[in-house]
């Protein structure tokens, strides 16, 4: 964990979205005076808000905007929806600090907010989600239409997602109606939670708290991704995977066998341990 | 199939699209009634226009603009191409029925007219398709660039491509120059239709009626996908593939082996059906 | 190689650059005599400029502006970065050539120049390496998110890409912070040069000159494909792959087995031979 | 005074205000149903905002945007000065209703609120003027800029303007900074209400209730127009001007002369009379 | 007049058109060549057209849109009223010639097409006024709206203006709702045909054919410019002026005097004559 | 002159050209650090550029540009303008200065190069002319175009017009093709420098250094405003005006008359006085 960080899972979540809000702003600050080709970029969308949520509802309707649905329409249909529900707040901060911390590549919360797809994406995702519930569903399917397009994240508004989430890359993630993911899960780019034909219903994956997928992975069906568990990869799993196993290959193994999985102890989608399984995957090398 | 809705293979072409199209009004004017943050989008987008195909050019054209590539002439290029041909509208009428009816996701057809990257990316390669047999060349293949810069969908205007068509969810498909698809295909994202190697001449796949292509499939080279064959997910396709048989796996295997593929009876590519292939395939769980 | 085409390895890199663009302009002068509603594209972004590097900027900018980051910044970002290194300018036409040369769906430079977004990518993606060197790391991310966003195509501007690279079609392309591509590599969409988990330090695939990465290969982890080697479409590479030899399948196996892997001469990159090795995959068929 | 309308000096101010919204939105909505192509912009401007001060800023927004003051900021600037002074919203409404009374051309309250390009500067200015007084200077005058550019309304920020204010036509009208204007003022095009020279100081006009400014005049200096006078068109008024009297010519005589001006009896900013002191005017016809 | 055009009074008005339109068409080429950055402009709005009307109605809906009225909605409109009245064009084509014969500074057919805010506005006015008398008023007002802010030109779409219109400049001309400009006229900036009141009814000037106002004039109420008149720059015009007579001042009188006014011979709305009355104005120097 | 000013006719006008950039720098951090929301606005247009010509460029090209003239095309012209002719700079900051000194409501330099329509059209207007003796006429009057209708100020690129300008508001302000404008000059709004007919050739007038011209005053034809001259608000004037007199009234009459014109002594373009001569107009107030 970067030095200097508090706990993830501190107890006064307030005081902890106002650090993290804080940090962004100490961030944005320090970039705009080193570089000041980008300081009207950092004002415009960190330095002039009061809040994380004005911010990405800046952010948000500006990136999310087009010829026929303009920015300020968006801009305050954020706006409304983060001060209607403030666990919009929070799973924005948590899903922050998923990013710093399991990304090496992420060099900052500003960093995050500002420039990651898959974070944006999410947060947009939250929002149509939100709608969603609130049967304004012609709405939340023009705002995930945009998502799509503009993130080419593609994640049904209807989809349930949990806190501390990385998209990381997030260039082709489909996750379906139907499709639930749970805490501190990782999902790499390219990765499809996907449905198994036109029936209707309860049809796409169940993915489990703690769980990673590895890049471009197909998970298709109502199945269950176990928590803690890992899939590979390139995998194509169609069946259950076993809390805290793996899954590789295509179509999908488990790796141990089925019989007796090889349990990993740690929460794979917060340490985003892609390939330690390598050498008990016998086969690898032909 | 939804209640009320007319045979698909109307013999009165017109007489469907006129229907479809009122469909269209009709549920916009719900929306916009029920939605007033979306009644400014639907009314721009729909119900301001007097046929089907101005109102997909006015979309189009707002929706594939840039700076350098106007939407004004953007707009114009489309209501030319659908007033010189009118299969160009039958196509649009056939891929809104394809979505309406194989996804279950698609809640009405003007949702898939809005919102769906895969229809619309489709419509505008009809159009590139138009320009490029007119050996506008040069506009076609700018069209071409758009239509992948914006719905990451990159279909070259040399591809042939039937009617009845569902690209679903459609991120990242890949469709080649000398590619020709079939009538009452369903593709779903990720899909690539792609050569194998520098030589010129007809170099990609062809996929015969009916066909259903998992997600993150590869199919390459000119081979044949046969009428009523399934391609699983993330497979890797390099030979042919026999009529109404499924191929799975990287590299593609077909299910119950090249001797004897077991047969399957339905149209995939209209029932969408995945993974009930997975008991015959014995060795998934290793 | 097509008629008219002076060598490749020009020792007059000056005079070879010059040539190209005098055939970009000579093009596009073509074109928007033959297709007026094309012309004024044609003008603002080729036939009003007095070099590549100009019309490229130009390009580059409107591509990527948004309304938080204007053109005329982005303009002026690449105008400098093109003058202050003249590498840069090589570069792309060393891109430009490969995409001309490789693949026979490329009709003109200026059909690379102004619609490929892989090569549009790798350009403004070489800008951001730029300034990445320079320190200017949040401006360096900031235009890697638009590269991003707009192109789907997502390289870490930390990244080292050699010249004489095809991106081709492009979308969904993943290359991680300490990845590293040699000269006259070729690469197809989908393709992900990705780390092994939440660690930072040195731990992306370094890829060796005239390698050939089929579409929607995975290769992840500090590993090495050596010179020349191939990666079949869809392959999950965890392990080195050497010099001339081609790994296929997931997880990837090299062709011939790993103690006597079967060797090839040409420079696939170059050649981009996708598929000659089927016949030697001796469980292709099941 | 139009069928139907109540009171116009309503001691009720809030229930006015209500009342002119809902014919705002009646009239919007009656107009969206007659004209299709205008649906769109009715409901993005009007009939999607739940009151007229969310209404007024999403137009002003959108009109005054410009690529380097964006509508979302602006729009925030304006519903956040409107929801901090609701006299901001009694002005509006005093000075749509003036608009709709003095103006036979006003065929509705949304005609003014859509099209009147001096209600919406003189809303815009209010805004500013607001700025002013709370010492943000350089927002205020940024904003003064732009209503500058896009209306030909030149209003300095710091200037003092009344309620039931009607700028006809609007383009070319001047107000210093020191200037007053009262109450049921109504102003022609290309009135300037200027200076006299470089020093600084009280140095504009001063307007008094119910005076009318016809088209063209030019009043400079700290000098008074008293209650119920009228300014002829193109006049030059370089001194004050008692109330009920009328000031005409270049330079502005006194109808009736110094020493007797002849009074009339109205409030001609209300009944808008501009002429009928030409029989008066004992030289017009030489 | 410039050497070698044809007769203005051509009785063969549609070949009169051709020529015209051959004639911009053919500057346009020439400026192209030798302005490449001008190319990508002239190309997109005259030679990438087929017809000045098509050319028209993509300049002016360019010009007109907003983020509210989109370019693709004005051009549809605009598209529209030209083909179905014949008439827009001849007068079109009427007031090309006219700028071109009157105004020494009119160097081209192009440049007025392209650059003159009065012909542009005038040409859309034009539009509103078909949108008027269809009944179409809310569309009507709402282009009148978008004229105003754009050009700061403002015509009540209701009044009726003939062909062979010069509005020279045109900054801040007004011409109200039921105000009548007959055929040849030449009108400079600032000129305001207003009314008198706030009372409906028939209240604004008439103005007969060949009639020429000067700048800044100001002409109020339901009165008469007879036919071949001329109003000297800065006039404040109260009563009817004879035809073929001058009226000066502020306010105007006859030149010559009420009762014997001298009459001139030429048509001033061609000529252009400002000044040549300077020496029959008695008083002029005092 | 306020405090702390340098003198303005510094003689190392580099030196002084450096100083007023700085103050301009210095102003907008201040402000960037008082007003968050205007910050971004004031990094991109001021505190991101190397120097004031960069500042200016950026600023021109962002307000000028439209959808057919994009802001990169006119950003680089302008910066190729100013880069190629240096007195263009040295013109910008002696009219910088003159706002600064003389209109009391002009808080900074960096109030006047943000918002002062009058000082963005005059150096707008300095490129075009520059465009215009480069015989680039279609571009100059291109440039022209779009400076009338984005600040309604029109400027004939062929005017010359010297250095130290103020125009004052701007608005409606009409400078024609053979008109002279000398040094210091201050030309309130709605001011006309016309000319008088439709024959070309030198036809407009020529101000002398120091003149002041009040608001609405209209001068027409090739006549001589002599040095230090004033011309009085809503002026017409059509004869010779000799130095340091003052013309008021429509007809203009010199003050004092014509034989003993009264002189005054000081520069009026400088000391902006409008209304000193009252006393001197005998028969103001009849």
């Amino acid at each position: 964990m970067p030095t200097g960080l508090p706990a993830v899972n501190s107890s006064v979540a307030s005081d902890d979205e106002g650090w993290v809000w804080a940090q962004i702003k100490a961030e944005a600050r320090r970039d705009a005076e080193s570089e000041p080709a980008l300081a009207s970029y950092l004002y415009s969308t960190i330095l002039s808000h009061s809040s994380l949520e004005r911010s990405l509802s800046f952010h948000l309707g500006n990136k999310l905007c087009s010829s026929t649905l303009l920015s300020t329409l968006l801009y305050d249909l954020f706006l409304n929806a983060f001060s209607s529900d403030p666990s919009l707040r929070s799973a924005a901060v948590a899903d922050l600090r998923a990013a710093r911390e399991r990304d090496p590549a992420c060099v900052s919360y500003s960093h995050c907010l500002l420039n990651y797809k898959g974070f944006l994406a999410c947060q947009a995702h939250r929002v149509a989600h939100l709608l969603w519930r609130q049967s304004r569903r012609p709405l939340a399917l023009a705002l995930h239409s945009r998502i799509a397009d503009v993130f080419a994240v593609d994640i049904h508004p209807a989809a349930r997602i949990g806190k501390g989430i990385l998209f990381d890359h997030a260039t082709g993630v489909v996750v379906g109606e139907t499709a639930v993911i749970g805490n501190n899960v990782s999902i790499l780019h390219h990765v499809t939670l996907g449905g198994t034909g036109k029936a209707g219903g309860d049809r796409h994956p169940k993915i489990g708290d703690g769980v990673l997928i590895g890049a471009g992975a197909t998970i298709l069906g109502n199945i269950k991704i176990g928590e803690g568990a890992k899939v590979g990869a390139g995998s194509v799993v169609l069946i259950d995977v076993p809390p805290r196993t793996t899954a590789v290959g295509n179509p999908a193994r488990l790796v141990g066998g089925k019989e007796k999985p090889s349990k990993h102890e740690d929460v794979p989608g917060e340490s985003m341990d892609h390939t330690s399984f390598i050498s008990e995957w016998s086969d690898y090398i032909i």
